[in-house]
């Protein structure tokens, strides 16, 4: 008979897990690296100090948890939109948006803080770096599909290319404005561009 | 006979407030942000701490004095360039370059770590934000000119910010490793789009 009482204790650790996990990519995103200490995030997260820190005893584990879900979620939703691409004549509009989406949420507004961080912290760097590469190969992977579908341009790897820096510079770009709304005209340029160059 | 003596000291006050935003720069492309305190500043700059805080009472006062230089030192770097730039079909190569050299020097490290702080910070923000948009204006004038240098191309401007946003986002992938020569492949690879889409 503890099956059954053990389960929702269980499921109240995770749930309180996600909760912390998700007021720190919230705390980064908005109000940056140094304010996000693990008692903070408790606070946010509307969890004890102590549960926070049976979860997470140092903010190194805090943080190489969050940067390991954060780049998870989004290399699976690079994944999950690599299925939804239209197709026909919209189809590279499409991808240039999702390729921006990447790097212009809120989770890449909180990934910028961690970067920006782990410039100066090697740690972090090795933490990082490897999941930063494995989110390049997703998103590459869907820009391609995206452009090339049927794999007969040999310029697509380099158009992707492209897209995805010029995508990293939005994001870039837009950390102190809103820089939405110039952004789309520099897109929809993109947009021409590479469709006149995949003929 | 006063005047004599007091040049000197001018010169040398003026020699160590040099030094000490030297430091913060190389400090904050090197360590980040936390790590770029006064006191580390003025060990750097062979300072004594008194003279780093004759010149800079509080850490604001040293970040706003260094942002400034920062940034009117890349805009008049940028406005040199456009003196710079070669005719003939060098000539977008050549301007390519420069809007990358813009964006992944020293400098420019430096200044990832102050927009990134920026992020949440709204007086560094409101110092840095001016700043930017001056240092924008005067990129974006420089790529104009390299590729329309007769103000014949009305699809200029837009190609202009392309390159720009490009040459930020590889500026923001250099930041953990050196992706020089995965980067010259990519420019390369624009810089043939540009000039197909220049005539």
């Amino acid at each position: 008979m503890n099956a059954p009482l053990r389960e929702p204790q269980q499921d109240r650790s995770r749930a309180t897990r996600e909760r912390l996990l998700a007021a720190t990519v919230e705390l980064l995103a908005t109000r940056g690296w140094a304010a996000t200490t693990v008692a903070r995030v408790a606070e946010e997260a509307g969890a004890s100090r102590g549960a926070a820190q049976h979860h997470f005893p140092t903010r190194e584990a805090l943080f190489t948890a969050v940067i390991e879900q954060m780049y998870d979620t989004m290399t699976a939703d690079v994944g999950a939109a690599l299925a939804d691409l239209p197709s026909g004549p919209d189809r590279i509009a499409a991808v240039v948006d999702q390729a921006i989406e990447i790097y212009t949420g809120t989770r890449f507004k909180a990934a910028l803080q961690v970067w920006s961080a782990a410039a100066s912290d090697e740690t972090l760097g090795d933490v990082i770096r490897p999941l930063e590469a494995k989110l390049g190969r997703a998103a590459h992977k869907l820009v391609v599909a995206g452009l090339d579908p049927d794999g007969t341009r040999p310029n697509a790897h380099r158009l992707a290319q492209i897209t995805l820096d010029l995508a990293r510079g939005f994001g870039l770009a837009d950390t102190l404005t809103d820089d939405s709304k110039r952004r789309a005209g520099v897109a929809a340029a993109w947009v021409e561009q590479l469709t006149a160059a995949l003929g």
